[in-house]
């Protein structure tokens, strides 16, 4: 059994060696707050996610993927607008503090951190039910962030990655470890949900190349669904062009394209661009490694269409409302 | 009874015109992350706190102050750093969507912002245990920060305001709402806690004047030992300079020291500065309005000594710490 740590121990032994190392950090954890230091020429971009024991994963879930998802999901709504992350501060509610659990914890989030060069500047420990807030800070050159406002009719819509791979891999996950050596497919489903991975060269590089960009947390329709609406756009999505993996296909043949269009937590980009882009888009995506799918296009109007075979085809998923009535 | 609301209802009817209007917020509430623009010359100060119910309050604590509270805390933050507050991120956890509960929040919180300008530029909202964990980031001149660790022997050590009023108001508060209209006394100790005053133009003009800076968060004693530690130096804090209220003296006149010592949340600022600085300080605090009393002072070795009537008097308290064993 591990013991429990106090809350200075926690944050010398695990916080504070956290991150990556930034020049730009002039005073990080140990102060009232973190002195940073933004380049001319540069915005400041911030967001925040949380992770909700109950909601966001089941009870017993790994901490590795905790700590590494926690880092992820906002690494990738950074990435939506084209920012490259520098800080991190982490808010932690845990009910007890087991050696065990943190330094699985800190070595999922030390890993992503270390790979996109973000320091952790500072945070807050509470004892409470567990959930676990990152805010994250990045920097994008004046003028030049992706938002979701930017689409025009004629545009052609993409996405980044697969789809549907999480959301397979999310219910995968939920059976806790496997009993035997899981398949290939298996692991590879379970790898997609519990270790995203955020498309921030892919973001960063589009800045310029794409008119529009929102990440899909919440599933392809309704994340697609918020672009077009805040462009003041229509839309279409073709759904024989959807992006399915070999292991989604053939693990969920019936459900597949269900998956890809509403089971969120693909943390892919989903973007607008002109036509005329479409080479640099291809070019960009083969230097990175990544994949891009066009999927779609915009035109004048309002609303999300979805064709089949040139027909269309009823919506058939509402946003997830963590407060549905 | 008020109706739960859906996750859009919430950010479109009360997170969006919460904040304060500012004109360096280039994108706020409603993309992946908001952009902003840091002024040359500025270094970014970021922060974050949590409240967390059945730890930071009690189920049923008024949603006004708590609103209220989760911006004080991080604004006391600032403070301490001598920097000016600007955005702020807000995540919430919360059971239910309540309008009432909900109007109140957001009220607290309001009011406090648009006094300091600062504008809610993103967050979170999740269905879970309650809990509210703000984001604040403010601002400085490069290099002008105010730090833990600048005090130096032979500085004086100082004290904002008037210290365990808010460690009594906090006992007053959990007997929940008076039978019969409070004492102006009660009244005034319930809201040194409910509704604690961040010292955030004080903090400012200090920059150049104090050597080095802390709120008081978990207690006089906990906080300057944090401060003479950094710094380190040793320290003196005189126990009849202590600043303590007409009502706290005559509401808990035998635990009035150990409150102002140990109790906790007074959200003062501890600071130190040269003895020949001690007339620009008074000047300081009489110009803004804010009481600054002399406690101590810093000199050379480690640790505080607690002395009254010109005697030693034993340290009685522990630092506060959420995973103590």
């Amino acid at each position: 059994m591990s013991s429990p740590l106090s809350e200075a121990e926690i944050i010398e032994r695990y916080l504070r060696p956290l991150g990556g190392a930034r020049a730009d950090v002039k005073l990080g954890i140990g102060d009232d707050a973190a002195l940073l230091e933004l380049a001319a020429g540069e915005e400041l971009v911030l967001t925040t996610d949380a992770l909700v024991e109950g909601v966001h994963f089941l009870p017993g879930a790994p901490a590795r993927s905790l700590g590494y998802r926690a880092l992820a999901v906002n690494l990738s709504d950074l990435a939506a607008m084209g920012a490259q992350p520098s800080w991190a501060l982490l808010s932690l509610i845990m009910p007890t503090a087991q050696e065990l659990w943190l330094s699985e914890f800190c070595a999922g989030f030390a890993g992503l951190a270390r790979l996109h060069s973000v320091a952790l500047v500072g945070g807050n420990l509470s004892r409470g039910p567990l959930s676990i807030t990152l805010q994250l800070a990045g920097h994008v050159p004046s003028g030049q962030a992706l938002r979701r406002d930017g689409a025009r009719p004629g545009d052609e819509l993409y996405v980044s990655g697969s789809l549907g791979d999480a959301a397979a891999g999310r219910e995968l996950s939920a059976q806790g470890p496997a009993l035997e050596p899981p398949s290939a497919e298996t692991a590879y489903l379970r790898e997609r949900f519990e270790y995203p991975s955020p498309r921030v060269e892919l973001g960063q590089a589009l800045s310029g190349l794409a008119s529009a960009c929102i990440d899909v947390s919440d599933g392809l329709e309704v994340d697609a669904a918020r672009l077009i609406e805040a462009s003041h756009c229509a839309g279409v999505i073709e759904l024989e062009q959807l992006p399915l993996s070999g292991p989604l296909r053939h693990r969920c043949p019936e459900r597949a394209e269900s998956l890809a269009l509403a089971g969120g937590e693909d943390y892919e980009l989903c973007f607008a661009a002109p036509a005329a882009r479409a080479a640099d888009i291809v070019a960009t995506a083969r230097r990175l490694g990544e994949r891009v799918t066009r999927i779609g296009a915009l035109r004048g109007g309002a609303g999300l269409e979805l064709r089949a075979a040139g027909a269309p085809r009823a919506a058939t998923v509402a946003s997830f409302d963590h407060f549905a009535r």
